[in-house]
């Protein structure tokens, strides 16, 4: 059997189709778009169709859509420039979001752009407590509030329209990082009361390197990076075309197939969930329920082992790619903070399973098969 | 005849072979680097043979490459983060630097970041006045200088080992933009005193939407985007992998074949200055020879029209893609601030021609018989 990649929350592969376009572009077409002349004029067509695409599949329009080189720089241009605008000294996050969330609003309490950083209470399984956030925002001055979609480790949803009308209510400022459901669910920028929300086009088959930050028509922000006068005077920095006409075919993808994908994933999760519940003392970390949970996510949590670390490792070495926390710093040596944030078992190790269109019911089998063995081998008796 | 694409310094067309490598990546590997499985440390891998690919080319080590989403932001990091790093109140540059300097700069000095910013002289032909940069620098605190190599609309270059020399005397941070002339000098960084060197791999026959920045080892700054641990915990953001592996590609063959193709360049810019000045009172901004100028560069200024603003437009539907000022910004509707800051004369209308290797000889007498027909319809005699 070839690896089976189950790391998708990480990143996916390339659809053959986004990366098409994307050649298409490379060979054909190198102007400048800040260039007037021909050549110039054509890449400029390619990144406002691009932009006009996006903006259509989210209901807003082409002038809230700014492109960027990832989810992790719109949400350092929502925070950042979101805070800066209305000059607001308060945010309200949880301690289980990204670290390009996290990290950014640390910065700019240690900085003193802030005064005060709250965190709204989460359960174990990584639910808001909304009556929490209500009196946060009920007993600061204005708030900046930041709170994601979808966990991207335990999978648990948010309740975003809620927090949007809880934000609307106290005048509050709210960012929504939606990196992890973006072409996952179809996202009703006029229905949704987010003043921001982001993407990064790898999450959804398109290239990485690339994303766009939504920001209402309301709102008036400015650069975080400075330079021309690329996307009208909001981020400097000859674009990157390709990535730009990718993600657009991504997102494009994802809403014409969403159904089907979110059905066969489903039930891919489903699946997985019930073939690793006759593991004895195996339990799953944050929501599990469709409604409840990101459909592409499953968080589990095994007993703990002789060698915990390892498991990971072994799968590895079984062509199983799975990851044991946010991929996004799975490099560094540090545990996970969100996994410490809903107060898991530091003795057991966990693993997140995280699923895409292109996995199938058999390799889960084999899968399964291999998480076996390896808890067999390694969990004391 | 095709078009002819005499825009190299906005934008330089994709190298086949850089595209090649872009697109085995794309099409052979998924995993997100940070992830430590296979998937992972493989691509992993495609990044840190880049890194050392360019580190190798500028005589630096890995560990002062980071790669970020172009020249842009390459800058804005060298400037912001460096000032801070220093805790910097005085920065010293000139009024014909790129907007992602100029724009940077402004906006320390509007935030109160820096208390001062000094503008050091330079004559009609955009040459630094180093004398007056010595005296800018005994006379105030510790700087922070940026200064380009060549600039990007007059290709007039700086000495940049002197205001290197200048700099170390002075213990000052010197940020050296060298977007238009990575890949067409060589650079040592180990001679070059600069604390910061940048590169956009798109004026380099690379892809748009990546570049890296150099920063000497004995510079220890905070990122500016905040997210993962990416870049040694420099950059937060999925790496933009193509993008990476072609910059380090074109760089590679950049700097192979540099002889070569500046041999062919410069005598296509003689040869075109040369038919240029048959026309009368036609003259040329800044610099242009060889040892004072980029050899890619040639900015030439046309008598008084009726009709001036139709000089690009006229080149445009004649099949001749070329500048009138930074093509970074041309898109926006304001003079050049480069040609404001030599004092050219408003009346005059000029255009930048820039070249690469793919250009030929035969489509600048073609250049040369179009410039001369427009010139006699619109020139007031």
């Amino acid at each position: 059997m070839e690896r089976v990649y189950l790391d998708n929350a990480a990143t996916t592969p390339l659809d053959k189709e986004v990366m098409a376009e994307m050649v298409n572009v490379m060979r054909n077409y190198y102007g400048n778009p800040s260039s007037i002349h021909a050549q110039g004029r054509e890449v400029r067509t390619l990144i406002e169709k691009a932009r006009k695409t996006v903006a259509g599949l989210l209901n807003a329009t082409p002038a809230e859509i700014f492109f960027t080189s990832g989810g992790t720089e719109a949400d350092n241009t929502a925070i950042r420039c979101g805070i800066a605008a209305y000059n607001i000294k308060h945010a309200i996050t949880s301690k289980i979001e990204h670290h390009a969330v996290e990290h950014t609003l640390n910065m700019m309490l240690e900085q003193g752009v802030i005064d005060k950083l709250s965190f709204v209470d989460i359960d174990e399984k990584g639910n808001v407590d909304y009556v929490h956030l209500e009196e946060l925002l009920k007993n600061n001055e204005r708030s900046f509030v930041s709170l994601m979609h979808a966990n991207n480790e335990l999978g648990t949803l948010t309740d975003i329209e809620r927090v949007g009308d809880l934000c609307e209510q106290y005048a509050a400022i709210y960012h929504c990082d939606t990196v992890q459901t973006m072409g996952h669910y179809k996202h009703d920028v006029r229905k949704l009361k987010a003043h921001f929300m982001v993407c990064a086009a790898h999450k959804l088959h398109g290239p990485k390197g690339v994303g766009f930050l939504f920001v209402n028509h309301n709102v008036k922000i400015s650069p975080m990076i400075f330079g021309g006068a690329q996307e009208r005077n909001m981020r400097g920095g000859t674009e990157n075309v390709y990535g730009i006409v990718g993600l657009a075919k991504a997102l494009e993808i994802a809403y014409a197939e969403m159904e089907n994908h979110q059905q066969h994933i489903q039930e891919l999760k489903d699946y997985l969930k019930l073939k690793l519940n006759e593991i004895p003392d195996v339990y799953f970390n944050g929501e599990t329920d469709s409604e409840k949970s990101l459909y592409t996510v499953l968080s589990v949590s095994f007993p703990a082992m002789d060698m915990a670390d390892m498991l990971l490792f072994n799968l590895d070495i079984n062509g199983i790619s799975a990851s044991g926390g946010s991929a996004c710093s799975s490099g560094s040596n540090i545990g996970s903070h969100v996994l410490t944030g809903i107060h898991a078992d530091p003795n057991r190790p966990s693993v997140r399973f995280s699923f895409s269109k292109y996995n199938t019911k058999e390799e889960l089998d084999y899968v399964v098969e291999k998480v076996k063995e390896i808890v067999d081998k390694n969990v004391a008796v």
